[in-house]
């Protein structure tokens, strides 16, 4: 029901988002799109690459005098700051780690600037379109939050997710609500930028004021939803909620989340535990939805990597150009942004077959 | 391209699956379905569910003269051995790491009975959907197996996925390729059991001969739609491919695969490493595709749980009836048809926009 | 969000159809389906086909305790009274004016008993889901009615169509809700009966109590969609809402409804004349859905007809089996069905985007 | 597969469309969106609009080297010429036959300013769509050609829709092949202009080397995908394909086409005579696919016309503002262009499904 299109390449003239099913009468700015979009952005500090762009968002429909009216909503993002001399060598040889080689072999030849339709400048018009998706949560009480649990070594356990603030994350450039942790994380980043190198992470969501009964029993389960929409972003290798992986290595008399009596909750009802991460058989249980991604290390290099050229001979390739040492402290706009959209597609779906 | 939709409840008189956009001319018949169906049926060996069902396909359209015809494949299996008494507890409690909870905050009541449409007998139609895409598949040279590598502590590390046999697979009933691993599974399952309890797992699934080029660049990446896919079956609560979580701890210079001269393949290209589990910008990259979930310990257990009344007021349950200790032997070919699923769907989208 | 899909052909052991997203709570039987399935059926009157089917549904789930549980609905027809024999002949002729031509140029073969997956009884699908739809729309005091306006030359122009009942309809076997119109229509097709030939008609669809506001404002237009709702039933070979092809005969002034100040509209709005149907800009207007839709005479004839083999040698071919010499009667429930199927699914689309 | 989005309102910044699926390596340029464009664009000739727009469009991204490179294709148009003061009295007062009050009905307030997003320069995207459907179907040797066979009560029967040529239907700004009638349609035209009315028409569309095949059997069937596009472009009231609405009044004898040996066909099959409309089963047949569509006259009239405000009070109005008196010349790229993009949709599903 919340569908969100998009066009672009990151050397063209920009790109298109275009947003359909947006209840009307939603408050929607500009404005509104800026906070996310700057924790998205390139060079916003040193742990991040210092490609600058604007990223000012233009609305040309679907708002009108400061409300969304119900149509499709149209936003632009100008492209500048291109450096094509940058991405010239990439021409004849294959990035180890990058699209480059899957799209010329499913298209027969790519637009080669800039990684074209592969670059992860796509991921402007999923941040920009997740905060109208964040608006329309708002309203039912529902908050996603995000932040950095792993830099390589570093691992920060948070001892209870749903009472993180968004303050707390935004106090480190690396988007670690623990502050020891965070400087240990930005510490290992400029050694391996240090070093030439780039380095992984795993970033946790979480989603607070769900209300129980979102998702569909069989093939669109919420967690379904969840798992597709996060892996369709750049970089990420991995998916898990609740107890996840660990789940493997538990009894069931261990894993299981007892109902407990709970006055807080609307229905009087809550769970012990929420090993089960806010969903029971693929729908929405009440509790916090909390998920975990993996992303792997920025494959751009600036060092010498062994690979092909298109004609299959061996040969080396230095990625130049300004890329970030760690993806994680932006990923976590982004990660937010594909909750919040699976979440309002989820709610609006709800409202059409079990709403009142 | 390919889809399947499914009804039907445990309890009911049986299930149905309709399968649409299924190439004509395929050959085809109930005997194509049995040996999947065979490896998902309850009761196969001593350490599944003692439940027996017959699991009998009946091709009521889309085949003509032993092949598919183009149209609308309809396959109805019949429910046998239903035993109502063994769930009538479960009417007035909610069985911890059940829907019961969640479905009645959707649909404000539910089918009690054996789960209703949240059993996993659904996944019977899944199996027989995926052995036909299995068949598609074949025809391209495009082969998926599924098996075992974790069952609780029991951690089995394939040297080479690509080179596992469905023979090795199926030598255990445990599923685990690796007859030593696959004793000491089956021993832990016999002891959880024995403990009234129930055991997690990992299973890993390889699709080799992927032609390069399935998978859309953005939202429906490969890596997306394999997430949703196997993310939609019961008990899954994790996916990875590739190096998946471990990346979150490698540096780029580690984790990245470079590309080599490859004789072997079609495009004379190939990959040194396949920590990029066969895909690359969402796009597949002519590497065995590999991926891992985790499922969760049996959630029904014949021990007495914690729980709370449709009240709202604290009780406990004990989940009668029979039930796998391990949710692993059986869910590999419920794995398999995911990834079947998708991928078919994905090579006729190829075909669609790419294909000659 | 209110979807169906079918499959089954003419002559294999039945049809199934399946129907997801209808809300949870709606009172449902079997019972709910007769009616509708019996104005369908073939054999009611002797201006119809006598070949018989029973056309019991059977509903294997999404039902609970009298009511939908809000999950897939799945329905199951047996055939009967299957006279292979009747179609032997057409193995290796193509029948004027069928699919049969169609069929083996897109699937390169086909299932040539009595139409396979082209067959006309594939509608009893749609007559069911339709009567679940009727149901959720009759809870909003949407009420969908159809009736014959045209058999041949025999016209009938309704003076109020949103008065006529559903009485009117069923008085005649011919659905006509004007006497004299019916009596010179039954005569009609009685005429071509006897010379072996079929005559072709126009069916009109009324929906009364539409609430404004149903229809996406572009692409999925309620217009556009009843109008493909409509064509996708087998022998529909026109379409027009309002005033329809007459409108190209109209100046503006005549054409405009004018609004005007109407106390009973819950809007206080309404129109003085509806020569737009009910639609304004694809959006119900709250005034009556209009539309009329031109079946074609039977194709199958009993006299020899010229054609050809599948080889392309000219033949003559006389189509042996009972056929309907009209199909309007047993037309108007199935343009009904996809009439409420179309409605029943903006309805759901309106609450989830716009719904309090 | 292939799909259009749009977004854009008539008195913002401009519009923009994203099409997905497009097949890599078909030439394209600007310079291809062009010609159907100026077709299109008001203040072509004396009896349209004299509203002046640009119309440029630009390509910002799918496009690389002059080809299409698979991905995402984005078009953006920018609003020039926008007299914001035309429209301002219609803030208050519903425009008779326009969509403002179903607007405000469905969404509770309304972009009232030259219509929004009901404003029919949506097309425009449309057409830039449906010129690079054309490019597709070109290479498969399909042509669409639409023409105008009636204005008012003058009515052209053309002797044969597949030989008429471009240049015949260029050759009168009123775009009907003959120039007789041609001349009587613009009189017509001129009249009801100085008489400050409108006047309706049909616009008929021929489809040519459309090969056998297209289309889906049950719900997308061919020929109701085209009654959905065709009935998705605003101002279409009726659809009707082959013998239509007469049917209404045949006999089977008279109204099956038979199969008649043909040497130039190349599955060595054609039929006699084409009442069918190039479509058997809602699957094309290999004959020319010919589709009639009925045009309301247009709405926005600069006379009085009685209607309410939205306070429901009466009053009157005067559209100010310059509309065409008749929609039909420009309507023929827009009808064009939903057939172009409903063949191309249809053309990648044969491939998928049944391609080689």
């Amino acid at each position: 029901m919340f569908r969100v299109t998009t066009s672009g390449v990151s050397h063209g003239p920009g790109y298109m988002a275009i947003i359909d099913g947006c209840p009307p009468g939603i408050p929607l700015s500009v404005e509104d799109l800026l906070p996310d979009l700057a924790r998205r952005k390139p060079g916003q500090s040193k742990i991040t690459t210092q490609r600058k762009e604007a990223d000012l968002p233009e609305i040309w429909s679907g708002l009108f005098e400061g409300q969304t009216d119900g149509t499709s909503i149209g936003i632009l993002f100008r492209n500048e700051d291109q450096r094509s001399a940058d991405y010239s060598d990439i021409k004849e040889k294959y990035r180890p780690g990058h699209a480059d080689f899957t799209f010329d072999m499913k298209y027969g030849f790519r637009d080669y600037r800039g990684g074209g339709r592969s670059s992860a400048r796509e991921t402007i018009c999923r941040v920009a379109a997740g905060a109208i998706a964040r608006k329309i949560l708002a309203c039912q009480g529902i908050r996603v939050l995000g932040y950095v649990t792993q830099v390589g070594s570093v691992v920060y356990q948070p001892a209870d997710p749903s009472q993180i603030t968004l303050e707390q994350v935004e106090a480190s450039p690396v988007r670690c609500p623990d502050p020891e942790k965070a400087r240990a994380m930005i510490e290992l980043i400029e050694e391996v930028r240090k070093e030439r190198d780039s380095i992984g992470g795993i970033c946790e969501l979480v989603a607070t004021g769900v209300p129980a009964g979102l998702g569909e029993p069989v093939f669109d389960k919420l967690k379904a939803d969840l798992a597709k929409g996060l892996l369709s972003l750049p970089a990420v290798l991995a998916f898990e909620y609740g107890a996840g992986f660990q789940a493997a290595s538990m009894r069931g008399s261990q894993c299981n989340d007892h109902f407990i009596p709970d006055p807080v909750s609307p229905s009087g009802i809550g769970t012990k535990t929420n090993r089960h991460g806010g969903m029971l058989g693929g729908i929405s249980s009440g509790q916090p939805i909390l998920c975990r991604v993996a992303i792997k290390p920025t494959s751009s290099l600036p060092q010498s990597q062994p690979t092909v050229t298109k004609q299959g001979e061996a040969t080396e390739i230095v990625t130049r150009g300004r890329h970030d040492p760690c993806l994680l402290p932006r990923f976590v706009s982004m990660g937010e942004a594909m909750v919040c959209l699976v979440l309002a597609d989820h709610w609006l779906r709800w409202k059409a077959q079990c709403g009142g």
